[in-house]
């Protein structure tokens, strides 16, 4: 690809990352607030939420060292917006803030399914591995993060579209890496499905087709 | 061994094997539909439930690649059971399912134990530590299903011996071990024995001692 | 350092660790006990609460053997703690045991941080990473005990500083490393400051700083 094209992508790349980041670790942080955990509570569910999923996904695929003891900076910003949102959120805010993460939640959610799927393939993985990999990723931290605030994980119940958005983008990636070897393309297309999928699903109130168990 | 005893053993293994993850998974499919789970949650509890324990056992044994990584096709089928059973499983069947599941369960417990066992024998783990391996392949799927599900671990509390017979079990393959190299042989006994004390525990309706704290 | 020195200590760190673990071990059954689980949950819960925090550094460091698998006598050890728990262990004597424990807990909280903290900065981790390692040493046990126990994690929601002392004394750890290459007694150091800062805090009733989010 054009270098410039490749340039731009891995900046909007890096930029996405860090939004997104932020806004996983900013809903572990308004959760644990809302079952009034204390300081250390807060930052480790926010640990969680924002580092959990690539942490299993690692640890599953048998890869060292992991993103954030690589950067560890990326903990010392976590524990910066631990600290700013305990200074400044107030409950009334977070119907707001619930808000304004959607979207770099829907981008991250694509960004982390595609970049996990592809780092699956590389690793050897099977396609279908290789995609669960990728929605792990995405999914797994807001799963541990519900786990430890003792709820039932809000992905699993939801009804809504959220990990299936996350498997439709992972086949995406996988149909492209198959007939082309053009990675940062791959992770382009793969990532915007997913974001789309899930934004048209926010917008049009989708629901999962629901199981009548009686 | 007789080459033909041999061949009609692992044929058995690999029916035992089918049957038993499949009960695991349905335990899994009802427990998520239980709690109302939507369709994701029942697929990732199912497969918690099915491949839970043996995929702890291996990140604690260091063993790659998990024994759903190498056979991706038993992710297809349990993808198939869970469409089947949202389309074809009501409420109302729940109670005969229970019951259905008993047996293909009791098998699962018994050869997923020998079976946990013999590879961390194979791994160089001390005897104790091994049977402790054997049990968890067996149990920790179930468990970590009831946690997904916001549960204490039904096999933490219901005071019959499911967790006990693997144990008992296990130290029957171990002494096997000892004292001859004759694997197959060692697996077959030793999963016989956790199946038959798991199936008298049911008919007999066996309880643990129970601790007074009062 | 002066050989008796370093022979003492050495003597002091076995005596400690073994009584922490026991101290751990308890907190396990008496949880368990509370929630009315079977003997095989509280096995399993006594087991996570004494090695959960170790085996999940272990894991996210990617050291084998785990500390229980090297010396299985420490298993043997746990699996008789809880039949004399349960043998003599009585609800009434939940609250003197509650405090019994109060001290070989504290000990433990420094000695397993210092140590973890020590084994990440031997694995090559950051600075910041390493402390974190040591908190989870410490405090990781209680969590999953809690969390297969269906509660919110008691360390993160009593808003007493329990790993924040942890935090403190990892750092300390750091700075002597960074100093001086005595592994012995930045240890002895980093395990007392967390043991002496718990113990402040216990003794003047310190909170962390509330979050008021209304």
């Amino acid at each position: 690809m054009n270098p410039l094209v490749t340039q731009t992508l891995s900046t909007a790349q890096t930029v996405i990352e860090i939004a997104a980041t932020g806004a996983f670790a900013l809903s572990g942080v308004m959760e644990a607030a809302r079952k009034r955990l204390d300081a250390v509570g807060i930052a480790v569910v926010a640990f969680l939420a924002a580092f959990g999923g690539g942490t299993l996904r690692d640890v599953l695929l048998d890869r060292r060292p992991f993103f954030w003891v690589a950067n560890p900076w990326y903990v010392w910003a976590l524990l910066a917006l631990c600290v700013v949102a305990m200074l400044t959120l107030r409950a009334r805010h977070f119907r707001v803030t619930e808000r304004a993460r959607q979207w770099p939640d829907a981008l991250g959610l694509g960004l982390f399914a595609a970049s996990g799927t592809q780092i699956a393939l590389a690793a050897q993985m099977p396609s279908l591995v290789a995609v669960l990999m990728g929605v792990m990723t995405a999914v797994f931290g807001g799963v541990l993060r519900d786990i430890v605030c003792n709820e039932i994980p809000s992905a699993f119940r939801d009804h809504r579209p959220y990990a299936v958005c996350a498997f439709v983008g992972g086949w995406v990636l996988v149909a492209i890496d198959r007939v082309a070897d053009l990675p940062t393309l791959a992770l382009a297309v793969s990532a915007l499905v997913t974001t789309l999928f899930r934004a048209l699903a926010i917008r049009c109130n989708w629901t999962l087709p629901q199981w009548r168990t009686d």
